[in-house]
């Protein structure tokens, strides 16, 4: 059952592959258990972190099943429903939710040209739709428009949203939402969340109930020491671990950027490191991002080794 | 059977909605009689004039077996295999030529970040799978990445596209498309088509193969003359044709910008029109795009009449 | 005396430097020699292409007096005011009409962030101070605001505005301003000029009054025979001409991108035409452009040889 | 005599307007000592909120003048130097030290297309150029692209840049350059600054050394108390007092964005709760901004009251 509030470390899960490109289910129930082993306190599933956008819908279902399926209510399991519009988006509500999902994360409308108006509506038409919490994704890299924080708060005024998972790097935004969900009298339980690996204290600081970060696939347990200083008030430490995951995060740059994109480098750096910590069998990433050579390989575990990992 | 090459006027063909946002089949039925009596020389379905984007893939199914199955061949029938990412756009690929698309138009990958390397391998990864012919869609507003002329070319070259559809709004970069279609020796059959409304003259001029114009769904007899016009270097009165339907193309823009986006304007406006004309029984917009006002549709009229379509 | 249209060529005039960056005075002279000789219609001091962005005050009033002074009213010779605001460009109008500028050519406000009522009040405050006609100067790449064709077309009504040279590349929204300027009773005598090289011929068939092309420059007999061919009618062979110009613009990438921006790549091979042509003294530009290496230089001579220049 | 390492809050001075667009050197004055009152620890003329990019070149020199000779070194005064290019930066320079300026404050190029590479040479040539420190000023809302990180670290190990003012809201950026300016072995003194009204406590808490908010012209006393705490590690008290600055920051939205720019309604907010506060004559901003409306300028004042300034 999903808390009435989201909090905590859920980091949004990898997908991991075989080498011919189907989901790797023994990898990702490995995964899995590596992150609860870790202490975080729900899990994001089919997130840009988890290469949703990559997967058919026959392989989000197996993502679904086998997470839900596996962690038995333990955790809260969120899943994306990344999709252009709302009818889309409607068939991934059914299809998550049959498969056991917690709650829901839904972006923006995107390719097709958008408006607040027609953002609002999307969320509602969303919402009664579906039978589970309902979480906003702002994430303006991928949609190409920023979720506005007044058309959030109203939403979460009306009960159509449940939460915000920002992974727009604009903290002075976050922290507009973050004001307004705490001192508006028509809201209550709302649950902001950042999806940032580089700021997250200082997100939990402002005010956020938790984090969604990437990285924590490969460190979940510095997430979940970072994120229990900042709820003790610790700052002088969590400064510390945060800086020593900013390190760590270098890892996303390894990748040539004459010979891939930025997804290719981060995404192929994550399951390197889980490769390389043993965790999943294969690193192989989703068409049509380019793999990461040897040596850039060799670097990630550099960065790893750095933080300490070893 | 497609031809070797795609010429002439292929309208982007709308997707008519029940007012609960059915495919409405008998509507979808009577455009393309409508269109086809106009004398257009091929169809293009699930487009972004479509509604692609918001259509589910139960939807794009109907539309595909359905305009497929009622031209029979008469007309070569592209559709869109609109998604993020290279194996989600194979999924619409074998839906789409299993129910009988002559060719397949696909975009760039979006939502996730990408790089003109794997822009190269994403097409290269679809013609591989493909039956039909593929012609690559370029779309920056909708994906936010210009397709690299050059690498159009270079896939031309080798055979993996078919043709261009462009609907950039950058006519210098078209040209060198063209140029480069027409000049290099290793292309042959290439067909390169433009996407806009209101340069299609200039578009031909420079030595396009055709166009597929969203309003040629309102006035497919204009484009068709314009087309013949063209062909047959008659440019004082392609420019005077072609300056009645930009005059006509001013109904995108009866939508209150308070109150919606540009796609729901646009598309609201010539379905309005659509609608008017008794082609489709109801000018409803997928969700979440908002309707026009009985004000706004009055002026969808006005534009109608002043073009002289009455 | 400025014409009551400006029509024909005005090529945007490069500013030659020394080698310590100074106005090459004699080296300008040359160059206002060799476009007049070819038969230009104008002559536009101070544009994008003058690197007047790079230039101080005292070297753009060196620009203004030499080519006015050299000029004589042969020609008419408009002068951009290039600043960020109204305050700062009428500082530049005030220094150019003095030296002898027929007209001044202004962008939207930039850096400053703006709207559309501030940039039609800017326009309205240059022409009420300015004693030469005012023209608008549309270049979304530097100012990173397109100027709206219904703002554009109302101050030509008013009698604020008397041209528009757009360099957006947009020849849709060209178009509409061509029609408007031709169909709206309120305006006469608006100039309506494209900056573009590469769709000039286009440009000039929707109706286009002239063209003001960095690369004529280099070639400006080829762009005053494209005139004259579209002006004739005679669009078989303009096509012709146009595509000569297309590959020799080519010479705009000669720069490594990993070394230099767009604009040391574009102006520096330019002048090295310039230099190799043998009419200017020095391929030098501002500071802080990064000079073109010898082979990209050689490769600037390639492409003037290819378009059959020797 | 500007210190070692630039700290704490140096308000960017709003440049006070007679009703004819003129300095208001009185109330330039007034302003001055408004803020040296309430111990600011510095002070930036000609920056963004004093609407630099506005002043004409006369006006300019008045400001910096006229601050520097009240100040008398009692505070470093910055001044902005903001302009499109090397050159005309240099310009600017060579004015503002000769006026008395303790250190300059430079953007990347803007309007002229740009590269890292040229905007290292741009900084190198003005550090070489300039008598006395060069601060980096990063606003990519205004020039359009973000200043590099590794670039800004490596110029600081030259010693070409002594510090830089962040206004890019990118706070996860902005912490690898303060973590850079800390860590690298090859970097001292580097002073980091944002420029943020919303987060200044959060990017103190990551490390910044100080603050440079708009809004401190409106109330330096809080933004001064908001250092203090900061600095003292009281980070319960400093989220507080910074959420009482946000609540007041919302003046900069009072402006109808139908009939406005986001600058107008900012400046014109901040110069209005100048006037009433009567601190400066008149509440003026300059051409082409718009003015607010009497009703607008009346929700100034609830927001100054809502934070507790009457």
């Amino acid at each position: 059952m999903i808390p009435t509030l989201l909090t905590g470390v859920i980091p949004p899960v990898c997908t991991p592959l075989t080498p011919d490109r189907e989901v790797d289910v023994p990898s990702l129930l490995r995964l899995v258990d590596h992150l609860m082993e870790a202490g975080v306190h729900g899990l994001f599933v089919l997130g840009s972190t988890s290469e949703a956008a990559y997967l058919t819908d026959a392989q989000r279902r197996v993502v679904v099943e086998t997470v839900a399926g596996h962690v038995e209510g333990r955790l809260p399991v969120l899943a994306g429903v990344i999709d252009m519009t709302t009818p889309r988006v409607l068939d991934h509500v059914r299809e998550v939710t049959r498969a056991g999902a917690d709650a829901v994360v839904a972006t923006a409308p995107f390719y097709a040209r958008t408006h607040p108006a027609e953002i609002a509506r999307h969320y509602r038409l969303i919402a009664a739709a579906c039978p589970v919490p309902v979480v906003a994704y702002d994430l303006p890299a991928a949609v190409h428009v920023k979720l506005p924080g007044d058309v959030i708060l109203d939403l979460a005024a009306e009960g159509a949203l449940a939460g915000l998972k920002d992974s727009s790097g604009d903290l002075a935004a976050f922290r507009e939402v973050v004001i307004g969900a705490r001192t508006r009298s028509d809201i209550t339980g709302f649950s902001v969340l950042t999806g940032s690996e580089l700021i997250a204290d200082a997100a939990l600081a402002v005010g956020a109930d938790g984090a969604v970060p990437g990285l924590a696939n490969v460190d979940p347990r510095g997430y979940v020491r970072l994120f229990e200083l900042c709820r003790g008030g610790d700052w002088e430490l969590a400064r510390a671990e945060q800086e020593r995951l900013c390190g760590l995060f270098g890892m996303v740059t390894v990748g040539d950027p004459g010979r891939m994109g930025g997804s290719s480098s981060a995404l192929g750096a994550f399951k390197a490191a889980l490769h390389l910590r043993g965790v999943i069998e294969c690193a192989a990433t989703a068409e049509p991002q380019v793999a990461l050579s040897p040596e850039e390989i060799e670097r990630v575990g550099k960065f790893w080794a750095g933080a300490g990992l070893l």
